[in-house]
Parts: C-alpha cells; sequence; structure tokens
C-alpha cells in the first residue's frame, strides 16, 4: 500500500488513529462486512506477542486451553436472564446451514458464558472436580452500530478464561488474581499504566454479581477498558444447572468466574504511545526490536558494508533491510512507521570508523556507537525505551486526572474539554455506587470507569449526588 | 470425568477411536451443535504444539500471519464457479444481526479464497508487490452430515495460507514447498509417515488448477488426507479481479495458490500411535513429556520419596503427580490414557538405593536406572520412542500397501478387507488421472487418494481401466 500522510493528534485524533493504524501495517478496514477488519502482518505479530505473554500467564496460574463451539442453540442465551438482555441486540444469528432452514437457529458466540454453562453441567459432579480452571483463544461476534478499528469492530479475536470454584471466596480471589495479570501484561509488557478497579453495577458484565476492569489513558485523555474479571457468583450456575456435592455431602451451585481481552488491547498500546510519525511500540511488544539500514552509494561500497551488516545483525538479532530500489531515507520512514524501536545505520564510513548509529523510535535521537559495544548497549536501550515510555505514560495519567467535589465541577471538567484534541480528563470523584448515579454521569457523555481498588486520593468522602458517605473516589472518564 | 474401558481396536476400530479421544482428554462431542466437537485440555496441548511446528517453519519460508472476517458476503461465494458448486452445500448462513434481517446474508468461512481474492485486489497493484505470503490461523465452518471427532467436525480450527506469484512457476514452486512442510511435520513431528503426491482431477480442490495432498495410512489400514496444497492458477485472479503490471509493463492477474492442515492432524496421530490401553504421543508432540508417581505408604515414607521427587522431576522437566486419595495404579492408569510417552516411578526403596523406574507408554517397558543417570537416560529414551513409532507405522504403511494390475484385483483387495477390524489396504494401481475412472473406484468406497511425488515402485505402466500409458501408480484406498 502506498504511504500517505498521517495526520498530526493535534488536529484530529481519530484520524490521526486511523492513519498511524493503516500506515503502521497493522489493520484495515474489511468494509465489504460490517464492522470488521483485516489485522495486518505487523498488527497479527504484535498480537502474537501479547497472547503469548497472557498465556504464559495463564499457564502460570493453572489454568488449560480448551476449545469450544462457535455457535451457540439460541435458547441457550435467554437462560440467564441479565446475559439475554445484554447481548440480545447484538447478536449474528445462523438460520440455514447446509441449504436448509434450522429448526433452532444457532448464534455466533457474543461470549461463551452459556455453553460452558452447558458444559460444566457435564463435567462437574463433585467437589473434587473443582476447580476448573480454562481458557480458549478464539473469536467472538458482536453486531455493533458503531465501529472502529482494535477498538470496536463486529468481530474481535480474545481469550475467555472460564472458571468454576466451590467457594464464593475462591471465585473472587480468582476474579482479582486475572484482574491482576491483565495489569501486569499492560504495565510489564505493554507500558500502558491502568487503574484496577470495580465497576459499578450499571456497568457491569451481564449476568455477573460484581465485574472489575482495568482501565488506561489514552493521549487524548479518553478511558480504554482494557481487560474485564468478572465474579459471575452462581447465577450461570442456577442457569445451567451446574451442581456439585460439597465435601459435606450437600449439593451447591457451582460459584464462576469469566474474564477477557482482546485485539482492542492493540488499540490501546497504539493510543498510549504512537506519534505523529506513526506506530511507537515498547520494545517488550515490537516483533521485530531492531532493524539495520544499511548505506552504501557505489557498488564497491555495497559489498563491504552488506558484509559488516550481516554480521552486525546476526548478533544484534537485528533485522537488515536488503531492498533494492529504496533510498535509506524511505527505509528509516518505512521502519519508523511500523514503530521498530531501534534502526541501526551503517554506511562506509562506519565499516572504516567501527562504529555504527542507533536511532530510538520514541525520541528521535541519534547515538554513534562503537560497534564492538553496540550488542550490550542495543539491550540496554530496548530497557530504557521501555521504562521511558511507561513513566511517559504514567506522567500523562497523574497530569490529566483532575480531583472534583459537586456535579457543576465534574460538568464543567466534562464539558471544557474537546477530548477529540487531547484535552480528556480522568475526574475522580465521591460517587455512590447506584445505577441513577450512573445515568447522571451519562449525561455528560461520560461513565464511571471504575471503583479503583487502591485509593491513591482522600479517602472517604460525601457522594456528590446523594451526600451518602463512599469509602473512596470512583474515575470518571468519557471513554471509547 | 470417569473413566471407562477402551474398546479394543479389534473388536470395533471406530469405538476404539472414540474411546482413545475421550479417555485421553483430547475431545468430546458437543451434541448440542450439530457435528461439533469440545476440545479438552490434552487435545487442545497437542494442538498447540502442531501450531508451534508449522508456524515456526510458515515464517522460516517468509510467510506472515494475518485475520481475515469470519464473515463473507454471500455472493462472493459465487465469483468462482467451481468454488461455489464445491461449498455451496456445506455452507452456514447468518441471515440476521442485530435484531435485523440482513439485505445480503453472510455466510461463515468454509475456507477464505474469496475474500482473500477481494483483498489481494486491493493490496497487489505490482509486480512489486509480490509475492504475498500470508498465512491465518482460525475457525471454518462445513455443514458435514457425517462427523466424528478431530476428522471431521463441522466446525474445525486450522491454517490457511494464501500466495499470490507472477508467475505459475513460482507459485507451483510454493505449492510444492508447503507440501513438504507439512510432510516434515508429519514425519519428523508427529512420527506419521505420508505419501506426498497430486491429486487427480476429480478430487481437487474446488477453484483449484491442481491440489497436493500427504495422505497417512491408520493403523486399519484407511487413508487420512493430513494437509493440502493447492495451485489455484488465475482462477481467483481472474474471478476478483487480481491484476498487477509486470515488470515489462503489461497487465497480467496473479498466480496463487493455498495450502492448509487442520485439527484433523490431531484424528491421525491418534489413528497413527495409540493402542489399546489409550493415547500415545510422540514426545516431539507431548505436551508433558514425562511424569513422575512418588510412591509412598507410611507419612514417613511420604516427606522422603517427595522432596527427592521434587529434585528429580526438576531436573526432567517432568510434572509430579501429587494428587491426594488416589493410588499409584489409579495414576499410572491415567498418566497411560493421556499419552505420556515417559512415566517415573520413585519408592521408599528407590531413594535408598538411589535408583528410579522409567516405563515408557509405547512398549510398556519398565527400566530401572541410577538416579545420577536418568536425565541422559530420559532424554535418550524420547529419541528413541520419538524413532520407534515411526519406525513402526512406516513398517505397516509397507505391510499393508498391496500392488494390483487389474480391476478385478483392485476390487477383490477393496471388498475382501474389513476395515474396521484393521484389515484396509493401500493398493498402487497403474490408473490414469481422468474423472470417469475415480468414478469407477468410487465404486468400491474407496478413491484415488493421490498420484505419489516421488515414485517408490516399477514406474509406466498401463492404466488398468483404458489400457493408456501412465507414468507411475496411484494409490487406491478407503479413507477418512
Amino acid at each position: 500500500m502506498a504511504e500517505s500522510p498521517i495526520t498530526p493528534r493535534e488536529k484530529d485524533f481519530a484520524a490521526w488513529y486511523q492513519d498511524v493504524v493503516l500506515q503502521g501495517d497493522m489493520a484495515e478496514p474489511a468494509e465489504i462486512v460490517k464492522g470488521c477488519m483485516v489485522i495486518k502482518p505487523n498488527g497479527y505479530a504484535v498480537w502474537e506477542v501479547l497472547q503469548r505473554a497472557l498465556d504464559d500467564r495463564f499457564k502460570a496460574t493453572g489454568h488449560q486451553n480448551i476449545y469450544l463451539p462457535l455457535l451457540i442453540p439460541q435458547s441457550f442465551l435467554k437462560k440467564e436472564a441479565e446475559h439475554v438482555a445484554g447481548f440480545a441486540p447484538e447478536l449474528a444469528v445462523v438460520t440455514m446451514a447446509g441449504g436448509k432452514v434450522l429448526e433452532e437457529p444457532y448464534v455466533i458466540r457474543p461470549t461463551s458464558e452459556t455453553i460452558v454453562g452447558h458444559f460444566f453441567a457435564k463435567w462437574i459432579k463433585s467437589y473434587r472436580d473443582l476447580p476448573v480452571l480454562i481458557n480458549q483463544w478464539a473469536n467472538v461476534v458482536r453486531w455493533e452500530l458503531r465501529t472502529r478499528m482494535f477498538l470496536r469492530t463486529t468481530e474481535f479475536l480474545w481469550q475467555e478464561g472460564h472458571t468454576a470454584h466451590s467457594s464464593h471466596e475462591e471465585a473472587v480471589q480468582e476474579t482479582l488474581r486475572m484482574l491482576d495479570v491483565y495489569a501486569e501484561v499492560a504495565e510489564d509488557v505493554m507500558a500502558m499504566p491502568v487503574i484496577k478497579g470495580a465497576k459499578t453495577q450499571a456497568e457491569k458484565f451481564a449476568g455477573a454479581l460484581r465485574s472489575y476492569s482495568i482501565e488506561a489513558m489514552m493521549q487524548n485523555g479518553l478511558a480504554l477498558q482494557a481487560g474485564t474479571s468478572h465474579d459471575l457468583g452462581q447465577n450461570f450456575g442456577k442457569a445451567f444447572n451446574v451442581q456439585f456435592q460439597t465435601n459435606e455431602g450437600k449439593l451447591d451451585f457451582v460459584w464462576q468466574t469469566s474474564w477477557g481481552a482482546s485485539t482492542r488491547l492493540i488499540g490501546g498500546l497504539i493510543m498510549t504511545h504512537s506519534d505523529d510519525k506513526g506506530l511507537v511500540l515498547p520494545p517488550k511488544v515490537a516483533p521485530q526490536k531492531g532493524v539495520l539500514v544499511p548505506i552504501f552509494r557505489k557498488d564497491e561500497e555495497r559489498a563491504q558494508v552488506m558484509e559488516r551488516a550481516t554480521q552486525l545483525a546476526r548478533d544484534l538479532g537485528a533485522h537488515v533491510d536488503t531492498r533494492d530500489g529504496l533510498t535509506p531515507g524511505a527505509k528509516f520512514f518505512h521502519w519508523e512507521r511500523r514503530g521498530v524501536p531501534v534502526v541501526f545505520e551503517l554506511g562506509p564510513r562506519d565499516v572504516t570508523s567501527g562504529n555504527i548509529v542507533m536511532k530510538r523510535r520514541d525520541t528521535g535521537t541519534k547515538e554513534v556507537v562503537p560497534q564492538a559495544e553496540v550488542a550490550g548497549k542495543f539491550a540496554a536501550l530496548l530497557e530504557t525505551i521501555q521504562k521511558d515510555l511507561y513513566t511517559r505514560a504514567k506522567q500523562r495519567l497523574k497530569d490529566k486526572t483532575v480531583l472534583a467535589n459537586s456535579l457543576d465541577e465534574v460538568k464543567s471538567i466534562l464539558n471544557d474539554v474537546t477530548a477529540e484534541k487531547g484535552g480528556g480528563k480522568f475526574v475522580m470523584v465521591h460517587l455512590k455506587d447506584d445505577p441513577q448515579n450512573d445515568a447522571k454521569i451519562k449525561e455528560f457523555k461520560a461513565s464511571v470507569r471504575n471503583i479503583p481498588s487502591v485509593d491513591e486520593y482522600d479517602g472517604a468522602g460525601k457522594c456528590i449526588l446523594t451526600g451518602e458517605t463512599v469509602d473512596r473516589r470512583v474515575v470518571i472518564a468519557k471513554a471509547y
């Protein structure tokens, strides 16, 4: 695809995002399938890194992967009342198959709690069968009206964990453990600071007792829910009759959890770190951490430069851009837009002097380094970039978070900002967890993102709407 | 799930297969979704190993992963005449979404050539854009009438490679290169010998110029097509108008290939190596290569055995089965059914003597080994098992392959056997590649599996049906 200019963030954040996604070879809209996208090579390679980071941690916490059917009998959705109410408007329905009209239609899974319920009822008979700790990597379909690549697409890729436990306490522990795993991957791997916390009752998953999320702040100050973990209580256990014999010989329904993270993470990654030149990837998620661009004009320089470039690239684990017919400048531009953390330049004079040029994608800083030291310097630089990207994002989160103590204050902060141009804010407010209060906030096209697990502010205070005492401030923001 | 007996192969091969799949924790039927299965933890873990083996090789041969939409506009299927004829009867159709009847229904992808064609037309303009070498890991749906876990399911997991080239020669090279990749994974990783070759015109992929397959022999002598690679010619290029400017400045249609391998491989793996005790996994595909079962009766033995067991298991990279309330015998039985290649026993006397017992899953042979030497012996044993499994399967393929020189001979061989009891054969026959000849063979509920790439028999000969000279024998067999 031809390369075109990237709209600056200041001018139009949404257009900037779309340009970065396209020019970074991350994805493109699949306009012929409503609200879908094609995940392109660079985007899919980042997804593979995130999959590995998550999957390793799921396995380390005792989970096993399985695969459940894509299609779910329509009647299954109806077994849990809140669940069907939440998902019915978004379902894609298969009514014909094998040339015949189906007696009972199937829906394409929007999520798999119901089919999991069906199989848990077959697999779980006794407390000895518990806990059941499973996960699946899958595609799901939710017929969304407004879509945006990675952030909200009709079909998306995700993992969904599903677990069953013999006590509520254990299920809650699991829910919070997996929330911690998401936070760890977001912060340590993606360099994307997040706020862990409970969703309000109004914002919880359809069918959950309690939902938890990690919320990240994008560069424009908007919030992105980047992962959720649900304490399902016994709701699905009762809906699908998943009963087990307790160790006292009684019958009880299982306590379940579910938790998911999706290709949406990639949208968060892009909007956390990228700049007006294109994609910026933290080294830990970059499929290609370094690329070496050889520079030569004459044929006699070519052999000399290429030989040294090949040796050095092998030592560095870097890719050598050997493409013919492209200027070095075009190559730098190419890798810059794809977010490669470090690009090396090696020309005839570098071969002679024993140096090499090392350029950081995030700051654009160039450094001339002796070839003998470059491997160590490169490794150190990757660590520095990873740390710096996190620090910058953390500082931004701090800078754009404000406290408010009245509805008027909330209103003026939320109405004042033009988030499209980067003026969004996280507003920390004492607010009681009550759907009526959530509704009031929605009037400003914002929402309660979560009730933080850790209070970093001033503890208890009076709800700005009801005056009742609540034990900490919630996060209010406009969100994707 | 409770463990139940495994039907012996001699008694009922199909029942044996089902038992091995269920008892090995590989999969179970999802009876509520027609023809689907749940891939259970052990089965999915094997799939992950196979994915890694394939994906590493795809990347090493220059392919990049992407992800395309699950849903395809129904009209796309109709653009290639042979393609729609082949797939129309098997389609699952989404007619409603988001609460509304769709203007144009979508089909769930049965394979992605058509949507790939659409995007190739957008991406490819010039010979400089070629080759395009992509692959996707995905689920597909084909509404099959008769299904069998792993071997043929309505939904299955697979990878599908799609490439575009500027010449037919290059596309043919790619087709054969990927066939080689499949053969290598089958033979070197799965220890499953295969015959590489071209499908007949009657058996080729709907829309291909020429299809190639790897064919494996199951223990009952039936054939299993374990991977296919297609030379699509310019058929999809023309159907989707994928034109590029050649380096002479002319316009031409691209030459495409596609190639796929699926969860069906796991069915082949099971039917190649497993026995009447359950699953047997070659070490290279076993998610868990070794398990250590500690043996103790008294509490004072427990601490002593567990300490040594934990140390040894760490050195061996083996899992220690610490489950309470299960006898060592029940544990051995458990791991045997799951196909773990080597199980270690360690009891109080072993701790004293400095020995450990090492048992091979494939032969059942036990060996007492000094603990100081067990790591090396274990590594060597895994290699031996891998090699022996391949050798046994190769010998079986040889033993059950026969030559036939007339239709009567073919008929008597194919009618004589009761494949359900293990009497299936590969029959090597001189037969002209003509759909009429394929039809004749179909009368015996068998088919031409492929025309081998390498002739291991007697070269050219006269077609048993038409008398015309053909350059080598084809493989005829009953097949899954």
